[in-house]
C-alpha cells in the first residue's frame, strides 16, 4: 500500500496539487498557471506533469490521481462521465489509467459525473473529487454547494448524487466586468454590502438575469443607485439566482458550501437572505481527504 | 412650417438618418458607424452631424431630430429623462436644444423615458421615438416589442407608457459568442428551428440563465444535442427569457414587434410558442412616422 499519493486539480486555467497521506493530511503543495489551456497539446500533459513533481522534489514512485478538465475531450485524454447514479465512494473503481506510457499504471483521471434530468442534462469534471472528499467527511445527505465559475448545486442521499445544477456565475460576473454595458460601472468593490444585498432582493423577485442586469444599469443613470454599488450588485443578482432557483428545494436542510473563505462569506450571507442555514466546509480540506480515498487503488 | 426634417437615430455603435416629409414619407436615408462611441469627444458630434448633411447633400435649412444615445451623458449633451407618465404624443413639447452654438434652433434631442416600477427603474433612449411612431400609426394600447441589442417591452393605454422593461438579450449573446464556455459551439445558425425551439422550451421552465446556459454546453459535451443547434438554442433561451417573463401580462393581448424581418420572424416563433398574437411593424416606416409628428415644432 502507498503511503503518500499526489491529487491534482487540473483545470481549465490553472492546477492545484498536493501531496497526501492515507489520513488525508497534506504534506505539502504546488499551484501554478498551467491549466488545460495553457499545456498546448495532447502530447505535452505528460511533460507538463513531470513539471509538476520536479517542482515539489518527488520521485518516480509516487501515485498521481488527476482530476478536472484534464479529463475531458480538450485535455490529456477523454474520461467518460459516470451516470450520477454511481455512488460517490465507487470512484475509485471507475479511475482511467492513462494512456501515455510514461505514466501508465502511474497516473489515474477521475471521471466525472453526467446528471441527467428532466431540463436536460448537466456535467461536472472536479467536483466530484470535492463530493468524494465531503461523504468522507461525513457529508452524505442534502445540499453541497460549490461556488465559482461554474457554480454546481448538488443534492446527495446516502452519498449518491440525486441532482445537480451548474450556474455560470463566475464566469458571467467576468465576461459582464471585462466589456459591454455594465463594464464601466463595475469597477467598484464586489463584496460591498448594501449593494450586494439589493442584488439578492431582485434575485428573489425570479425576473431574467437579462432583465435584472439591466436594471443595475438603469439604477445608475438614473440616478436611484450609487454606481460604485453595482458589481456588488450584479454579484448578488447572479448568486442570489442560485438560491432563487434551489432555495425552495433546499427549506429546511441548508446547506453546506465548499469554497475560499472570502467566496463563501458572500454565500453565508446569500443563504441568511434566503432562510437557509449555512456551513461552510474549507475546500483543501476536503480535497485533501478526496485524494486519500484513492490510495487503496493508486 | 418646415415641409422636411431629418430624423437621426444616434445610438451607441451605429447611426441612420432619414430625411421625412410631413406625411412620414422617407425622401432620403444614409447609415454609417460612426455611433456616440466613435465621434470621439462630445465637442466633436456637430462636426459629425454635418458630415450626415454633407453625405446626404442636404442645405443647411433643414431642421434635425436626433434620438438615442446622443443625448446621454456620454454623447452630445445629456438630456434628462421625461417620466414614463407623460405621454409619447407630448414628446415634441419636450425636445431639448443642441447647446451647440453652430446647432442651436436647428438640431434637437428627444428625450429618452425612465419608469420606476416596484422592481426598480428601467430607461430607454431612441426607443420612445419608436413609441411615438407607433403611437401616431393607431397602436395606442397593448405591448409594443422593440427587440435588439438591449429588447423593450412597453406596455401602453391610450399613448401612454404604464411599464417596460429591458432585456440584455442582444449584447448577452454577442458576449457569450465572443468569448467563455459556450463560444466553441456557437458557430452555428442561431436561426436553426430545432434549436430554437428547444431554447424556448426551456425558457418556459424559469430557470435562471446562468443554469439554462450552461445547460446547452452540458447537452452537447454529453452528447444529448448537437453542437450546431447551440447557437440558436442560446437564442432561444434569452429570446424566451423575455416571452417567459411577460407572457403572462400579455395574455390575451398579443404583442407588436417593431423590428427587422430576420428579428421580427424570431419573435413571431416564440409568441406563438407562448400562446400570443404576434404583429410585426416595420421599423424603418414607424421611425419615420415618428419624425414627421417633430415637423410642427422644427
Amino acid at each position: 500500500m502507498n503511503k503518500h499519493i499526489l491529487g491534482v486539480d487540473w483545470g481549465t486555467s490553472n492546477r492545484r496539487a498536493y501531496l497526501v497521506d492515507q489520513h488525508g493530511a497534506c504534506l505539502a503543495e504546488h499551484d501554478d498557471d498551467q491549466g488545460m489551456l495553457a499545456v498546448g497539446g495532447r502530447d505535452r500533459f505528460g511533460a507538463s506533469l513531470a513539471g509538476v513533481l520536479d517542482a515539489m522534489q518527488l520521485g518516480a514512485g509516487v501515485p498521481v490521481i488527476l482530476s478536472g478538465m484534464v479529463g475531458s475531450a480538450s485535455g490529456w485524454q477523454e474520461v467518460p462521465y459516470l451516470d450520477a447514479a454511481v455512488p460517490l465512494e465507487q470512484l475509485p473503481r471507475h479511475l482511467a489509467s492513462v494512456a501515455d506510457p510514461a505514466w501508465a499504471g502511474r497516473a489515474r483521471i477521475v471521471p466525472g459525473y453526467c446528471y441527467r434530468g428532466e431540463a436536460g442534462a448537466d456535467v461536472m469534471r472536479g467536483e466530484e473529487t470535492q463530493l468524494l472528499g465531503a461523504v468522507a467527511l461525513g457529508h452524505r445527505d442534502g445540499w453541497l454547494v460549490l461556488p465559482g465559475t461554474h457554480s454546481k448545486w448538488v443534492l446527495l442521499r446516502d452519498g449518491v448524487i440525486q441532482s445537480f445544477a451548474t450556474f455560470m456565475t463566475g464566469e458571467l460576473f467576468a465576461m459582464l466586468s471585462a466589456g459591454g454595458t455594465l463594464s464601466a460601472m463595475m469597477s467598484g468593490d464586489s463584496k460591498q454590502a448594501e449593494g450586494f444585498a439589493a442584488g439578492l432582493k431582485q434575485a428573489a423577485r425570479h425576473e431574467p438575469l437579462s432583465n435584472t442586469l439591466f436594471r443595475v444599469r438603469a439604477g445608475v443613470v438614473s440616478k436611484s443607485a450609487p454606481a460604485e454599488q453595482a458589481a456588488a450588485t450584479v454579484s448578488g443578482l447572479l448568486i442570489g439566482a442560485e438560491f432563487a432557483a434551489a432555495a425552495r428545494a433546499a427549506e429546511g436542510q441548508g446547506i453546506a458550501v465548499i469554497g475560499s473563505p472570502a467566496l463563501a462569506a458572500r454565500y453565508a450571507v446569500a443563504a441568511g437572505y434566503f432562510g437557509l442555514k449555512c456551513e461552510v466546509l474549507d475546500p483543501h480540506r476536503v480535497y485533501c481527504t478526496a485524494i486519500s480515498q484513492f490510495i487503496q487503488q493508486a
